[in-house]
């Protein structure tokens, strides 16, 4: 992937070597540009995630929808629903039909192993995924994409293995099930049954169709071109024969922020010219850096991130230090005008992991009012994330080799759908 | 691969549908045409194998070599040897150097398996392999690139599996030593250390290069682009780590026909970069058409080839109807001026197969002095043909799906050296 992966860290950093060499689509349009290894708005600005629905060709995720999922699963929506984290889709509605028929799916979704610590921004789509797996009782296959790191990111093969695993227990720490859930690694598991269905759609798909979709140029290697397939397979369940069996019509769900798109349009295009079903996406905003929605979470700049290693210290500092204010500069202006709660970061971040929707919505009130300062609404924001830090630290801590081994050995999951 | 076909049948049907649409660098020089998809000599003419061989940057297999061989094999050079079948090859003389210091190397060759039953041509490469896997008591690995052919041909994933075990019976057929001998399908056998291999090389070519090299089109698939490294890795020991775990720098010799060196010279231009040895070529002629050498071996024409499935009236009648004769237009003209040995196809083909020096120096003679005729010559062409085809028929229906299963067992070959 990382299908996973809101914000890549990675991404940004290969704009200059890679995207200003080319004209690609997003280009030509001198707009906004949003890719798998790239998302910049246009001007500095912020992403406008409306355009990017109507470019894309994906559909808003509404509160009927929400609401269906809410009725279907008999439990709260997940607040990532809530507050429109995940806000697009793509036949999510016909994955709740086929499942209120009493069909079965599967969810996919993976990270591209390019460091050593996530942050924040990275667990968002795991912990949402763990929601759905709960929610709708359904296996989930989770791609850990190290031979894409080792390709795009120049790491050796053996440092992204080693990646892999070590972001094996970071999601792992999420909770996932057991019975439920496969995590593999590329380099593992490419093979057999997932490489003839890579050839299959290799077989669908031309350089210039690539090249159109994501932008790649003639000095690029052709490990980059060959990559989209591997991607694209693990949306059909005939490329886990240990898992599906048989079950070659079972529908895939894929949560993943929408940079992510261009891999399962293309999946998508493939899927009915090889007989396979269309996998079904429901995708994410991007989860802003410290510094702003218009700045970036760059590897090379620790500080624009929350890392799941950061200490309680680190974290009261980042957020006091780097959080972008939408607070006025005085106290007598911050009283008078209040916050722009449209810019503020601390308020997104709340949005993100707060999930006491009245105390979020408080704090808004009385935040854009002017009555709360931005010094207050750190300190709660320190709390929020403290906490989740803290206790993904314990839960990764618990995390053992040989449950890593234990997710990722190649093994039917007899109760996978129980 | 086809590293294994001397002509391959498909190659040349391709040509209108992929080589007429780009300027690839062979065009360019409007001359003769050489790579794994296409062979075509200039004007309809002869291949020029002097300027392939400038023009690939390998060297001509020359008799001081072919007596090392000898000498270190205490055995007589084989006939393909002897009459410059195998006419070039890259470091040759370095596999050998290294052998008579007490290392040994292995073998690589291989096939595309695109058509059912396979021709004489196809044998060549094989019955070369075994000499010298009899010879030098080194091991092979024969790759069946069933990937290749499904993403070239348009077969489906199951008929290139099917024919590839077909084709495993025919090569298992000409007496392959399965205490030293692993037959694999790419669609089987991709993954793991393999797959690693393959980003590896991946990593170093760029689409641009592979347009040089092969002359690929923006209109092609990817599966095509990211063909070549599979075809390069086998190359490598560490992409079999059943049979050479531990002897990463084991050096690698592959048996090919000529037009299978783009795939190594890129595979060679690579190989130091990811720090393992290059492979060693050793080179072969194409095997010509019944028709003559300026014609085509083609699957849409059964009567340019003669296959192992013939009959003996089959191959009797191919032979005197088709085989391009060098005899004269009447018997006094060719009492008078004899025959022309350089285009005669019958001459050709007993080249490639009377083992007997003396008795093919004497029809050479004779022929070509007018004192035999066409007649005389073909007869016994059919003869030896016949015999061959005879005996490769009897070897194929012994073989059962037992030993295909045994030759193809990802298994370790503890007595493969000795």
């Amino acid at each position: 992937m990382p299908a996973s992966v809101l914000v890549s860290t990675v991404r940004f950093e290969q704009r200059v070597t890679e995207m200003e060499k080319n004209g690609r689509e997003e280009e030509k349009e001198a707009e906004q540009v949003v890719n798998p290894w790239e998302v910049s708005a246009k001007d500095g600005g912020k992403i406008d995630y409306d355009k990017l629905i109507d470019k894309f060709g994906c559909q808003r995720l509404d509160q009927t929808l929400i609401s269906r999922v809410q009725r279907l699963t008999s439990r709260a929506p997940h607040v990532f629903l809530r507050r429109s984290v995940f806000f697009a889709h793509r036949d999510f509605n016909e994955i709740l039909d086929s499942y209120e028929r009493g069909d079965k799916f599967y969810l996919y979704t993976g990270r591209g192993p390019s460091s050593e610590a996530l942050h924040l921004g990275h667990l968002v789509p795991f912990m949402f995924t763990k929601y759905l797996q709960d929610a709708f009782k359904v296996p989930l296959v989770i791609q850990l994409t190290d031979d894409e790191k080792c390709m795009w990111k120049n790491l050796s093969v053996e440092e992204s293995q080693r990646l892999a695993r070590e972001n094996a227990k970071d999601i792992i720490a999420c909770g996932f099930d057991i019975t439920k859930t496969f995590i593999f690694s590329d380099f593992d598991y490419v093979g057999g049954a997932f490489y003839k269905n890579m050839v299959r759609v290799s077989k669908c798909v031309t350089y210039n169709k690539v090249v159109g979709i994501f932008g790649f140029t003639g000095e690029d290697h052709i490990g980059k071109i060959s990559f989209p397939p591997v991607q694209a397979v693990p949306s059909f369940p005939s490329s886990f024969p240990h898992l599906f069996s048989g079950k070659d019509d079972l529908r895939c769900l894929i949560p993943c922020a929408i940079d992510q798109d261009p891999y399962f349009r293309m999946t998508r295009d493939v899927a009915p010219r090889i007989g396979y079903q269309k996998p079904a996406l429901i995708e994410s905003l991007f989860f802003p850096a410290l510094q702003g929605e218009t700045g970036k979470m760059s590897a090379s700049d620790p500080n624009s991130a929350i890392y799941v290693t950061d200490s309680a210290k680190d974290i009261k500092n980042k957020v006091n230090k780097y959080a972008f204010s939408g607070g006025q500069d005085s106290i007598e202006n911050h009283r008078k005008y209040g916050a722009n709660l449209e810019v503020d970061i601390p308020i997104k971040y709340l949005g993100f992991f707060l999930e006491d929707d009245a105390e979020l919505e408080h704090i808004s009130k009385e935040y854009g009012a002017g009555r709360m300062l931005t010094g207050e609404v750190k300190k709660r924001l320190i709390e929020v994330l403290t906490e989740i830090v803290e206790r993904h630290r314990r839960a990764r801590a618990a995390v053992t080799d040989e449950m890593v081994d234990a997710f990722m050995a190649v093994r039917p999951l007899p109760n996978m759908f129980d």
